[in-house]
């Protein structure tokens, strides 16, 4: 770090030229939920460190190598948040949502999560997420409308080119017979896996099945699957998730290797992945899943839960790759013009009247001269243009200039905000 | 910590029964900026702590106390954003902002800051701010501007009990003959002062007069005042700014003990305060002021700034003690009631079909009763209920009852969203 201090390796700034796009976003996650009725909550940026051993898992990759974790100053162990289930269900906990008289609570948060991992295009150390959370009910229509949303909210920004994956993980029951099977699949040849699995055959052998090391291993292929171990229960769980997806018409493949990064989930697990050409190596959007359990194991009441997390900085990675443009700024409504400094003061109230008016307005703070002026206004795509020189102060009006038209009136200053509005009022 | 893990000391979750209002505020944000033309920037959550000790200033009670500072997995020393200007600047020199055509730039942003303070009413450990940064124009006239834009925000949202401080802190000369006249002032009697005023002394005495420790000693009263201290230019600066203030029709008071509590301030320096009843001991809403130098303190050109920051849970505090209520959460359009099992599936495709024709709506996702759900639907607020039964499926027809009037008429199943959208247009 020279003179010059950059923002820390693997964050961004997202600059005054691409916030509307994040702007549109935010708003259209607004609308949808309030179609769909997730109402927002906000946790804080970091949370007690034991929360995410609890509740993302001490085994998984997030815990153990990926936290920003910290003491503060009265030394508490602290950790930036590095995903939103943990505590969104620790407030559900702690605030008693459960005892809201309408079940499930239906909630969605956006913000920033921090992982220290390599950065790369779609994985930076603080990235965005959109996630939504129905905690309180395991009746498969609500795991059904929690995939709808995620879906609905690429299609309503324009997203075409999107793949649907979803599996069963089952209850506790298929999962300890599925654990056991692979213990005895891979237990004879572990020395063959790296450390990481060698760790993860005691503690967690299902976690091996994502190892990036050793994904090529002969025995990942052969792995018994966990489709082949659920229980009746487990598999007509399953089978009404995929009779509401299809009741949504949305197209979905089932892939019985799919079990997500995290501890908590069961049942449920999805993925939507982008098929846009020249993606990338990171095609997941949006994961998600169902985590019965985990509200116990964080202290409170029996509640199941599913939900999920997707990536703001993916899916606008995705819309380039789509070629989908959003986030159209609007144009400037007036730039006032000043010929010199006798002016700039009527320039000023006129500016501060249009905007009391609701219109959008702006002028030169910098004395730059009449035609720098003019360049301005049209970089920012002004719809009008008025300039206040002697005469016009003289006689206390001015012409107001249509841009796109060239055709201009003269208005007296106290009526410039009421003509624009009248003209607007009859354009529509 | 017992077995349920609370929210970390100083933070706090926005609940889904009170996120509504910030929706309100931000929105609010987003509107207020594109009338007067300043477009977000985001930065990160952290920063190299360098900036903060560069930006702020290595003196402050933020930098020296205050700051949540570790080191990440790579040994860098990284601190979450005790303040927004710092950063911003960062991000103005790193991505040469100076050099797009249009100045000054004009910015804002909206996030979360943190320091670690005693937890009070209105000081949280993590807080947000809203703030706008107008860099690279030294005109009284956007003083004014950014002024009236937070005071334009208060006053949309409905807040009336308003008093704007400000006062001038000079240029660099004119500091300069202050400090050298408070060193005169306070030294022969600095040891009646604590400790941190005595390391101020040498320095930066200017920060021995916001001591919360020895406010009350007789030596404060008569400090010598900066306003007698101020250079012809800076007087006349200072002169313009109030000139434009007036322009606004914005009232004023000049308070020449107003310093601010950051390094880098010069100029223009002021505050919003609230006098509403109740408010409590702290009373400032938002504060900024004018700091050219910064920007090539932190390794870019000449470009002079102007800014402010507000605390949000403070905006809300106001908004409380002024009784002023925002943030009415949409009621319900419309909920769907399935009597038995087998109305399930066609109780979720109307859900279905409503929201993607805009109209929110919910179902029962619990198994409940009739009854239970007609509470439930009471207490959403629906606008109109559907029930679905027997019958209705055997016809493929319900009663769309309308929940205010009580009358109900029989829809197609295909056609309710379509006969919801008429009713509306019906009613505007």
């Amino acid at each position: 770090m020279g003179n010059n201090i950059q923002a820390p390796r693997g964050t961004y700034d997202v600059l005054p030229d691409q916030s509307a796009k994040w702007q549109e976003i935010e708003a259209k996650i607004i609308e949808l939920c309030r179609l769909y009725q997730y109402k927002e909550i906000r946790t804080p940026i970091f949370e007690h460190t034991e929360l995410f051993q609890r509740g993302v898992g001490d085994t998984t990759d997030i815990v153990t190598k990926e936290m920003y974790t910290f003491k503060d100053r009265g030394d508490r162990s602290l950790t930036l948040r590095p995903e939103g289930t943990a505590s969104v269900v620790r407030s559900f906990v702690e605030n008693k949502l459960f005892g809201l008289p309408d079940q499930p609570v239906k909630l969605f948060y956006t913000g920033p999560m921090f992982r220290y991992e390599r950065p790369q295009a779609g994985r930076m150390r603080q990235f965005v997420q959109f996630g939504v959370e129905a905690i309180g009910s395991k009746d498969p229509a609500i795991d059904a409308e929690v995939i709808s949303l995620a879906m609905e909210l690429y299609a309503s920004l324009g997203l075409k080119r999107l793949r649907l994956v979803i599996n069963s993980l089952g209850d506790t029951e298929s999962r300890i017979a599925h654990k056991e099977a692979l213990v005895a699949h891979f237990a004879p040849r572990i020395n063959e896996f790296c450390n990481d699995c060698q760790t993860r055959l005691e503690k967690n052998p299902l976690r091996i099945l994502d190892c990036k090391v050793d994904r090529d291993h002969p025995l990942m292929a052969t792995a018994p699957s966990l489709a082949d171990y659920l229980n009746e229960e487990s598999q007509a769980y399953f089978t009404e998730v995929k009779g509401y997806i299809e009741e949504l018409g949305i197209d979905y493949v089932v892939d019985p290797n799919l079990v997500r990064g995290l501890d908590y989930y069961n049942h449920t697990a999805f993925e939507i992945m982008s098929d846009a050409e020249g993606f990338g190596a990171i095609t997941t959007l949006c994961g998600g899943g169902r985590y019965n359990g985990l509200v116990e194991d964080l202290g409170g009441p029996e509640a199941p839960g599913i939900g999920f997390a997707m990536s703001i900085e993916r899916l606008l990675l995705a819309l380039q790759m789509e070629e989908v443009e959003i986030g159209s700024s609007d144009a400037l409504g007036v730039y006032v013009i000043a010929m010199d400094e006798s002016a700039k003061k009527q320039a000023f109230r006129i500016v501060k009247d249009l905007r009391a008016n609701g219109i959008s307005a702006d002028m030169d703070y910098t004395g730059r001269k009449l035609k720098a002026q003019m360049k301005s206004a049209d970089r920012k795509g002004a719809e009008y243009v008025i300039v206040i020189g002697e005469t016009e102060l003289a006689n206390g009006k001015a012409a107001l200039k249509e841009m796109a038209t060239g055709g201009q009136q003269e208005v007296l200053f106290a009526d410039i905000a009421a003509e624009i509005k009248n003209k607007k009022s009859l354009e529509e």
